[in-house]
């Protein structure tokens, strides 16, 4: 049901991911998959561009929202509405939108690591960005609710939540979401929710959709992450308040990153026809998260890794090893990952590795990275 | 070579143009055509999604830049260096990156009437419109430098140019591109050129690229609007100076429309290997700019139609029959159009049509106008 792509394949099927990296290097940097799409989004595609179809999206959200809706219930017990959905271009322009629209000015704060992305939007609408840093030390990737209410109580007026989280693959749970809310209402702070990764949920966590617990929320998704499509430009904004989502709705084309007519056609088919592809590709993630735990007991036994609850990017601490950049050291063993510099500046010591390649691939990027580490270690 | 979609076909091709009508109703409103795509434009998406392409576009421009030299040296004799091409994700996003990084603050010259999302783009990047409209009585369409240098002196410091123009059907000759860039050197103006409808200059006309009478400009073009594919999202910023470009290039993803990879692919595909469809294309429009004039001649003797020197919409003065909103009353009687006043906000009795159909669609569009005027002049 997964269809793995081969090296030669993957190269010609993926030219960010798999043309950034020279011949012989194994690319595990970018959140893309060496997986070709689900059947039923490749025919849906397939089958527009032999009708015709490369113009403009419908007005309206062309069946988007309810099928989200069908999906939200399934998976998450949710009963969103359908109509709580306005589309956009991405993930990123949605939180640029909601961010123009929606949260009022003043500082915004976000946990650290983060998406880069995070810290690009925040400045071009022209916000302060209050990171609240993780501390690389702690026993479990929460989030320091004390500091976050300082913020608050400083004057910052958003938060920007990745929930399942990107780079630590947290899934936070409904406490610390409630938690998360009470403050953000006594402080009458409004919560951006990128939610995009919310189907790579991974067995033994449970997702909880934020505007269930904070219904002043805008929560930012799509299915270009857990079916492996941003290629089609498709995103929706979902928000429960009809007066911010007039705002929304009300956006001119230049202000939109508007979507694509492709983004629509394959949302609808992710959401409605993909759950069997999907239910595969959670399992084969819990399979490479167990064998990434296995390898790393091997090959890097200080390596360490929290449990990895959703998405399939497994965050590295690696300070043990006494080097400063691994990333940098492994590109030249033969893997590339993402610097953990990247995600917090100036942040020491830590990878983030994308699992969603084959078996025998991950085996590889951690030998090539235990190598890596172990001769350039001081 | 041009294959026409049917009533049905183009209902389900065209979800936006044909779907915003009801059952009945031709469409000649939105700019897209009632023909299939080229079919090497088909054939490289259906063999990009089939081998698994849904992603990142690699790094670069994925040729975009070379494949668009190669067009601009055939067609218009224009060596245009292949690296002048910042990708962009749609012309409106790079309109909007070229206001916020390339111009100067201060007011904006734009001629009207206007695509409206001009009107937008210059709202929300926070600058002052200043519309210099065409007097409707005017012989020519042509530019009024006269009020257009009262702007420049009153401290505008952008030009808004769209050439070919839509909606006026008027491709610039050299010497209004050259005494629009004398004055633009003399009062230190950059001009943003929009010239996605350059490849649909008509026999008769010759099409200057902005850009070899001022090379301190910024254009701003897409295949998508020549080869009827806007759903793929890409576009192109071309630009001459490298200190400029390095600005569009460093803009971050939340800034950039960021372009699809189907859109490069597409891109380069249009570019590259549809010479012939195009030509076939021109024709077309060439046969229906005729029977236009020759259906109105007959059926609507006192419409007003300037010569139609490039794209396929046609800006028809219907003043004479004194009706303020002819599109609306057309909408009534089977056929949608773009009102005037969309294109510049108070003007009266002026429609855009959509030539890119059949020629049996075109008849009956011009019969139901007539119709509707007939029924409805005071």
């Amino acid at each position: 049901m997964i269809r793995d792509l081969t090296d030669d394949q993957a190269r010609a099927a993926l030219p960010l991911k798999w043309g950034a990296v020279a011949p012989g290097v194994i690319p595990a940097w970018v959140a893309e998959m060496d997986y070709r799409p689900a059947e039923p989004i490749e025919e849906a595609l397939v089958a527009a561009v032999r009708r015709g179809t490369a113009g403009y999206p419908a007005f309206g959200d062309a069946g988007l929202g309810a099928a989200f809706s069908g999906f939200a219930e399934r998976h998450w017990g949710w009963p969103v509405p359908a109509d709580a959905t306005v589309p956009t271009g991405s993930v990123m322009a949605g939180i640029r939108l909601a961010l123009e629209l929606v949260c009022p000015p003043g500082p915004v704060v976000v946990p650290t690591p983060c998406y880069p992305p995070f810290r690009d939007a925040v400045a071009i609408t022209g916000r302060e960005l209050v990171p609240v840093p993780l501390d690389p030390d702690a026993e479990t990737a929460t989030m320091d609710l004390a500091e976050v209410e300082q913020a608050f109580a400083a004057g910052a007026r958003t938060f920007l939540l990745c929930s399942p989280h990107n780079p630590l693959g947290r899934c936070w749970t409904r406490e610390e979401l409630t938690a998360l809310a009470d403050l953000a209402r006594r402080y009458d702070v409004r919560v951006v929710s990128d939610e995009i990764h919310a189907p790579l949920t991974l067995p033994g966590a449970t997702f909880t959709p934020y505007l269930t617990v904070d219904e002043r929320a805008v929560v930012v998704t799509s299915a270009s992450k857990s079916f492996n499509i941003p290629g089609v430009h498709g995103a929706q904004l979902v928000v429960l308040d009809p007066e911010d989502r007039a705002r929304l709705l009300a956006a001119p084309i230049p202000a939109q990153n508007a979507w694509s007519v492709f983004g629509m056609i394959a949302g609808v088919a992710a959401w409605t026809d993909c759950d069997d592809w999907l239910a595969a590709l959670v399992d084969r993630f819990d399979d490479q998260r167990s064998r990434l735990t296995d390898l790393l007991a091997t090959h890097l036994p200080d390596a360490r890794m929290r449990p990895l609850e959703a998405t399939y990017l497994a965050w590295l601490d690696l300070r043990t090893y006494g080097i400063a950049d691994p990333a940098g050291v492994a590109l030249e063993h033969g893997v590339r990952l993402g610097p953990g510099s990247d995600y917090q500046p100036g942040l020491e010591g830590h990878v983030r590795v994308n699992l969603a390649t084959s078996p025998e691939r991950l085996e590889s990027i951690v030998h090539r990275l235990a190598t890596a580490v172990a001769t350039s270690a001081p």
